[in-house]
């Protein structure tokens, strides 16, 4: 699997030059998350985005009955945070954990200010990455509110391409929202199409 | 029902004052639009934001089988727009439609970059109104994936309080995703409780 650091990132999407990367780098913080660890649980204060160099992450709440719910897949290059309780200073409803043993760079407060004021184009990026999270929150009301068990299985394969051979059924499941025997059905109404 | 121009909105929520509000007030359209018309419809490109002074928009989308989804009911002081379509230049697979006879203020491309311009204080509410989005986006996924017929039904007049009363119960049931017999078992086992 690619190792893919913030560094390259920051070069490829924001065309900041080397040399101010450098002097980025000199602030990145780094976390070594092992599985199953955690690196935001319900009740925290959530200050810091997280973006994934290597490994898997997934964000979820549980509900009264003591059921999981994911939120969100965050594998390679994706950004996690929970922005409700960053910008709105809230505890977090959710868990951010390790589904692999996985390494994060630690956006916090001190970076993004940084980063704000000395590169006009994070800013657009920043803005960018907001707009694209709408997007695929709404994209999923959607899918939750109007598709067939089929589909959203179909729109999660094309999202998280290789995902499904990295976390457990179970875990797929609670992402569409229906029994993992559904999903079973699914998959092999699929196959023998 | 009170009418709350975009005007008294930017008073209030922006620290803008009076003089500049009326130089901003020079540059703002706006749309009556009569109950059932549109302004959005699927495939359109959407580049504006609609403020509600009066009324009431409703936001959906329309699946294969011809079944309405409800993303959103716009009320009075709310924003309503695709930002999707606006930001990345895509279709819009939305409608927005008049529940009731409805004003909006128009925020087009050229408002918007005069405000960001020339009011740091817009460009810092508008990063605001992304994360109220994505907070709330969040929190509708996390009732679709997790919560009863009854709790989404709660959580809808909290969030709706006045709404119940001035459109069908079908397209509560639509944005509930629940069909509307379950919502009128849900109002009668609440009624009795």
């Amino acid at each position: 699997m690619k190792y893919y650091t913030f560094k390259e990132y920051l070069i490829n999407n924001l065309a900041i030059e080397n040399i101010h990367v450098d002097e980025i780098s000199d602030n990145l913080k780094f976390i070594d998350v092992p599985k199953g660890e955690y690196l935001l649980k319900e009740g925290d204060f959530c200050s810091d985005i997280f973006f994934v160099d290597k490994g898997l992450l997934r964000q979820y709440s549980i509900d009264e009955k003591g059921k999981e719910h994911i939120l969100t897949f965050a594998p390679e290059t994706w950004f996690v945070t929970d922005r409700e309780s960053s910008f709105f200073a809230q505890p977090t409803p959710y868990y951010i954990q390790a589904v692999e043993e996985t390494t994060v760079t630690v956006i916090d407060d001190h970076l993004l200010n940084m980063l704000s004021e000395h590169f006009p184009s994070f800013t657009k990026f920043n803005t960018q990455l907001l707009h694209s999270h709408i997007r695929q929150l709404q994209a999923r009301i959607n899918l939750l509110l109007s598709a067939s068990a089929e589909d959203r299985y179909l729109n999660f394969i094309k999202i998280y391409p290789d995902i499904f051979q990295r976390v457990p059924q179970a875990m797929v499941a609670s992402y569409l929202g229906i029994t993992p025997e559904s999903l079973s059905r699914v998959r092999r109404d699929l196959a023998m199409k």
